[in-house]
């Protein structure tokens, strides 16, 4: 099973504790605003596409808490992210806006849909990712639980275009 | 045109005079050997998942440094990639052996076929990226030059799945 | 001349769009918040300790473009920095407390004074920075200009030990 | 007492295993050669500051592995650093190569001198750092053990100017 290190068990505190954190009214998406740091730049001046994943999992993993809460979470591992990069982040654009919802529910995993915005709404990336839940008896896919599934059934769905959602 | 921060005007010099780095015999993809650093680790002792895309890019930019050379190169940008993780990575793993070999070109674009392994040849992750032709005019997609074509058809392909290459 | 890579001519934008900046009233240091990343952790559980420094950077590099402004701040170097790490920073911590003001005012450096808290008062770290003013033309060390030199000792000193100031 | 995630417990497998590590002949330092990633760049083409730490502990994790081994290791913390940057380093430098060497014991702590050198030999940074030795049941500083000060005794000192040494 691919698997690599999402965070799903540590306390609610960060998620809880910081303003700058906020569902959004209305939406199926959850919303995290995330400074840019100088050290995020590459030499081209640009947010190195890999910390473009980094913020995509600060967004992701609150939206795990929010969802499941902190009890079932140790054992879900990140098995996928596929990642469009639309436009370069400078320092200049001080924050990105990062969401994240659900777009599927399988047996053992979850698809989420992810986007980075400036703050003037431009898409800077859109992403889709899988997270699998794991036995931590054994280490392998388990099917979700009950709990799981019907707290992800709740959820609705995420815009299947993040580029198309003129209203956000 | 979507884009990213891929580095393709550095200088040759960390390529050529790097000794861990070196091209397969026999093999149509390129290979370089990246040091795990303590750094990389996160709070699971894992790997991050956005390191994954570190890794990806040290090896993809050292073949396209290979297979178009330094001419063109800066106006290459990275456009999406799609990543399978299939093992955590550890300390005690040291080393990833991270390769990198063509799967398509497109009129504007290149598309790459990547996967990070541990020494022992176990797969750590999968991954294609494309990354696309972009003229410095007008910061727009541009079509590959016949010289980044014939140099890149004259590159064989990287086999499809990374994981069944049971010879490598 | 020692240097790295202090980041002093970017625009404002970041500073002064981001609502979670503030100097603090009747303050002599400049304060800056910041989310700490599950990225920033390592294996430990702990925030890297070389994260540290880029948490001192976001707050330096606010300092001196509110100190200094923009119009002379390319080519300050950043020559040294001597941190006492005093408290390991988690997750669970959730936001950092930076901040920085100044300590000295050399013929052609600035010495600053930094530390970085806990939401609740705790130290995590102290710190002090020399900043070197650079020649672009030769890339050796330069004299202040008089503008550099009012500007910063318009500005109160930063109390000599950021642990003994109970009422911070 | 001070500290910091310091990385002293983990398996040895890395620094034994990887062939780019080596004891210098007759030398009182261990040197490691740590390869530049595109992603340690910042905006100004260079290493940023804070990715020298990084360096640091790459080389001060093996240099006290292999004097302290493993056995004792798991409770040393990060004190202190105070670096003098001396030189930038770009992509073009490929290589950085790291040294690490004994300065001080002291009752409880453990003072080193690092540097980091160009291939070419030219000094990029050179520090010094503090590591402390804890009691993992109280989590406060507890004096060195018999076993680790011997063991620390039995190595020479670095040199206490890396800058002046010319034979490096």
């Amino acid at each position: 099973m691919g698997e690599a290190s999402a965070r799903l068990s540590e306390p609610r505190a960060r998620f809880l504790s910081s303003g700058v954190t906020s569902r959004q009214e209305g939406s199926d998406v959850h919303e995290k605003r995330i400074e840019i740091r100088w050290s995020d730049m590459d030499a081209f001046g640009h947010v190195n596409n890999a910390t473009y994943l980094t913020f995509l999992e600060e967004v992701r993993d609150e939206w795990v808490e929010r969802t499941l809460g902190e009890a079932d979470l140790s054992d879900f591992v990140l098995a996928r992210v596929a990642i469009d990069y639309r436009r370069e982040l400078r320092q200049a654009d001080d924050l990105v806006v990062a969401r994240c919802g659900l777009a599927e529910v399988g047996r053992s995993s979850v698809h989420t849909r992810e986007e980075l915005r400036t703050v003037d709404g431009e898409l800077a990336a859109s992403a889709t990712s899988v997270l699998v839940a794991r036995d931590p008896a054994t280490g392998r896919a388990r099917g979700l639980t009950d709990g799981e599934r019907s707290a992800l059934l709740a959820e609705p769905l995420a815009p299947p275009d993040g580029d198309a959602s003129g209203a956000r």
